[in-house]
């Protein structure tokens, strides 16, 4: 069977990523990436011989707008335009800056290329708000799909799994938040916690996903750059008691939750950093969440956990079963999802 | 009526705040200070030639193990020893060093004099766990008090405010903590977020105060200095419903909660530190929490809402109150905490 | 003699500490502030009672393009608007942001009002480049005068300090700065030093005001909030050494510059922020910067030592330095600024 | 020729870096590593099915006080003790915590095994203080060698740099470091920066290996965690003037140098660690230091830099050179750092 063919618009933290995901897919093939600027993410592709035209992995196409004697002064080689990308593609993955997605899907419709857009952009982007374990049927053949965010993405794996299991009416949570990625110089806070109004939006983006779950919550920036951290408050259906052994078996079945503790050196969300680097793992990344099981704690009938969510690489998994459900490379969320874990070697650590 | 004397062991943080809040109740004299060495904070009352032997405010004395002549080559006046300054009072409030305060409460009660200690010392140190508006009744008359901590402090404030407006059965809380105080050098985190065990013992000492309601929770340490953010989720007794109007009006009316919204400008924790600042007040300080009344969310039947808690201020007013009860000057919650309040400007800002 | 009149356009972080250091002035008399919009800063006026129009300490102006309703709705006081304002004062303290004050300078001409502007403006906004120690008699009488920044202010009161004493030819210099004041949410940095280019603008402007010493250095701005440090190579004037007891004693006998020692519990910047509080200083502010003594080494014949940098309250002195040579008020650096210090308390600490 | 069989002692921060490091030596094999407790680093090997006995990479090594127990419980294979290592290697990379490199030479002695220790030593416990480029030759052949740390690592490298281009008489240095790697929670520093005694024992290292450059320096701790940064001021001998082009070339012609600008992107130290990520590096590493050619600037005669420390990587390369060093296997600082350099693929990035 062919490979389905996949391009990424924007390589910055999340493009770089999703364009290493899709390489390590069997069954699909990196077409090419698209870009503005030499930025130092090029420059580092460029380093490594790997943008160019010939065979290369991540051959550059350049955006409307891009100044091409910028990339020629740096000698940088660029494979074409990005509508060219687009012409050669199944399905557009875009990471675009928020806003830039709406104006390429222009470029997708007349082009019957399909497209799976990151979070910035607005909901109404796509035909399907998509989370591959929550409902990843409802993405199956559709065109365009729209990604819930990294923190969304990471907490919805949780609520999800212990709705499947036990049954859930309603979620609060508090969001801990990272404020910048790692080398940015954009955006940052000192020495301060900063509030948000509530609810979070994270809590209304689970009720379009999940709406048989009414959720809210309020989130927290805070100075550092490695990871979010939630702490989820879930209550059951009918009034049914959740107990800690209930939830800890649930989660512990999870392929893509990584339960911890505290004791083995898991001591807050930079030991998960330094433990991907540790592992070798390609940027430092991690695609599981964490969840400490000394963190589960009983509220009555309800049950207390936190989670870590790794803000760079956490959505990579669901875009890539994004992909499949779109394409129909799978139909069901149980297979598309296995094909994605399979392929980025997710599930296979042992406790 | 004869003024209440007062000693103050432990001249840190909290040691410096409670001095400074005992000289400014009018019912009260603070007959001095006892500490170990001579610290940036001995120091300063020494450049200010606030310590010392003639009538001045906070005249020293030294602990034993002290060594006397490094006052002497620093010119620091010594008004006499630790036991000389117990023999002088009614009560000694103690802040000295975790674990210091029990050995201290042989001596007290060897002069028969009353001490309240502070969040550090175990519970078995006093007879009453005690805070001014959750059990002030409890400690009246009492020997040994020990004060809640500062979270715990803040916390119940909003705890014990709703279950007297509403009826409280649980709550689950998540405590957004700073990890040091502004000019610590001992301690500090960097770049991280790191995860204690749950439960925080915060909601342990709140079932303490308050056994009728259940409580549990979750602390992140955050690389901050000034101040702590608290997500509450509250729930009322017999399934009732709280309202966020209902909520929002007994916050409003409690002397020692001040509501604010980050429309205001009240981005964050920092923004109380700069707001205190700003009204010239001695430190820095902030005696009242901070609630942010854009945090208020309804969960249900459930109430979710976030505060501020300033770490080096916030028990000084539930200290006084201790006094107050252990001494009976008041012998009722209201008129304890409405002297307290009249002391040390409580309840005076307006909205 | 009548005091002289003085206004402050601009209520920020600045302008709070201009408006503190003329009330204390026993020479001067604060006619009012100036500012665009009930920010924290006014609205803790308002809460202090220390705004409006019948003789309270700090009335109101409202600049053109304030909506005075904003304030009506908060029941802020206001006294009039900016050009009442300075129709009444001789001399107006401009802290306006950053090039406001060069618009404002059109309205000061025309009501024939002397002003001092702060850092933030170019240099061509004033008649003289202005420093308290290093330049004072280039201010008498002069109707425009800019104040060096708070890094070059603190930096120049040292090398002043041992040009004087010694005799200099050149400078070098590293700034290790604060990103953002406390309670800033409009910038920061997180886990993340940022380098400018070099030379620092602080190195120029040392040679603007000192044209005899030659000066350069390197920027790097690091994610605290309680001020900078700086460190300074000094090369004498024809080859003669500095050696480390000279530049101790000449440091140790200016009175706005405070020598410490880690030993003594300064450890670094934090400590005199700390410091400052214990002392009980308005808003936890020093006008003193710092310099450590066990920081001092010499480097062949040229000493290099590290200082210490309040930015939010090192300016004040020489600004109120500033009022007095435009106003005449004293002709020479050692009156004027003896004159400021007296009335700020400065040089009363003790070693 | 037989390889050079080395082993590493402690697998933390720099032991796992040297194990990969020689990993990649073509000459050398790993014998094996060894350690004390399941650590996340040595949990990774084992999630990584990277440590053990049969032909595995890193096969684990136990030293004395460690129990085998709590490894046999996470089912990690132990391939023996460590003197079963030491007595199969021909040289031991020690990266022991501080002092136990001192007591393991004992029985380095005792099986005539080489060993080269970490900056965490005392100097005493080796023959020579060795640095790759500064003072090759003096470790060829020698039984123990000590590496500069992280710091004086790429220090050295610059001023060697000069020094060989254009004869150095002395420098002075500000070290803005980092105060605790990523991941780390047991030291860290929030909102301050700290100082240390003057002067820096970077400055008395450096005075050590070249003993013809006087060296002092003043050392300032930073609350982050991606690396260092270094101004340096470097004086020629004979009062040589140094031009800003001069160091330039000298600088950009070496192999373990990396020149960047601020207009390329690398906008503080965190750039140097988003750009080795985004390079796809091994945990995000890199071996050459950064420097900024827009920080160069001429003070008189003398020249100002600043540079970049990778401190989790700096030393590894000069400590594949110290192997090569003390075993022979290339007598010249040219021949044995070129191979280092080739192993490792330093030197292949274009400008």
């Amino acid at each position: 069977m062919a490979k389905v063919r996949v391009g990424v618009a924007g390589y910055g933290t999340i493009g770089q990523r999703l364009a290493d995901g899709v390489a390590l897919q069997g069954d699909m093939e990196l077409v090419g990436i698209a870009d503005l600027a030499p930025t130092l993410a090029i420059r580092a592709l460029r380093e490594n011989d790997m943008c160019g035209v010939n065979n290369v992995p991540y051959p550059l196409y350049l955006v409307d707008g891009a100044d091409r004697s910028a990339f020629d002064a740096l000698d940088i080689p660029v494979a074409g335009t990005f509508e060219e990308l687009c012409s050669k593609v199944d399905v557009m993955l875009d990471s675009s800056p928020g806003g830039v997605g709406a104006k390429n899907k222009e470029i997708y419709k007349r082009l019957g290329v399909k497209a799976i857009f990151q979070g910035g952009e607005k909901n109404s982007v796509a035909d399907v708000f998509f989370h591959g374990y929550a409902n990843y049927e409802k993405g199956v053949g559709q065109d365009y799909l729209k990604l819930t965010s990294c923190n969304t993405t990471g907490l919805i794996r949780t609520v999800d799994c212990l709705d499947r299991a036990i049954g859930l009416e309603k979620v609060a949570i508090t969001i801990i938040r990272r404020v910048a990625d790692p080398g940015d110089y954009h955006r940052g806070l000192t020495n301060a916690l900063q509030m948000d109004k509530a609810p979070s939006h994270q809590a209304v983006d689970l009720m379009t996903i999940m709406p048989h779950v009414e959720a809210t919550g309020i989130l927290v920036h805070t100075p550092v750059t490695h990871g979010h951290i939630i702490t989820v408050l879930a209550t059951a259906k009918d009034g049914k008691k959740i107990t800690r052994d209930m939830a800890l078996e649930a989660f512990r079945k999870h392929p893509r939750i990584r339960t911890v503790t505290t004791d083995e050196g898991f001591k807050g969300n930079a030991s998960f950093f330094k433990y991907a680097r540790d592992l070798g793992n390609r940027r430092g990344d991690m695609y599981e969440i964490g969840l400490w099981e000394d963190s589960i704690v009983e509220s009555g009938n309800d049950i207390m956990y936190a989670i870590h969510i790794p803000q760079e690489s956490v959505t990579i998994p669901e875009t890539m079963d994004a992909i499949r459900a779109a394409m129909k490379m799978q139909l069901t969320r149980e297979e598309g999802t296995a094909q994605t874990n399979k392929y980025l070697g997710i599930g296979r650590f042992k406790r």
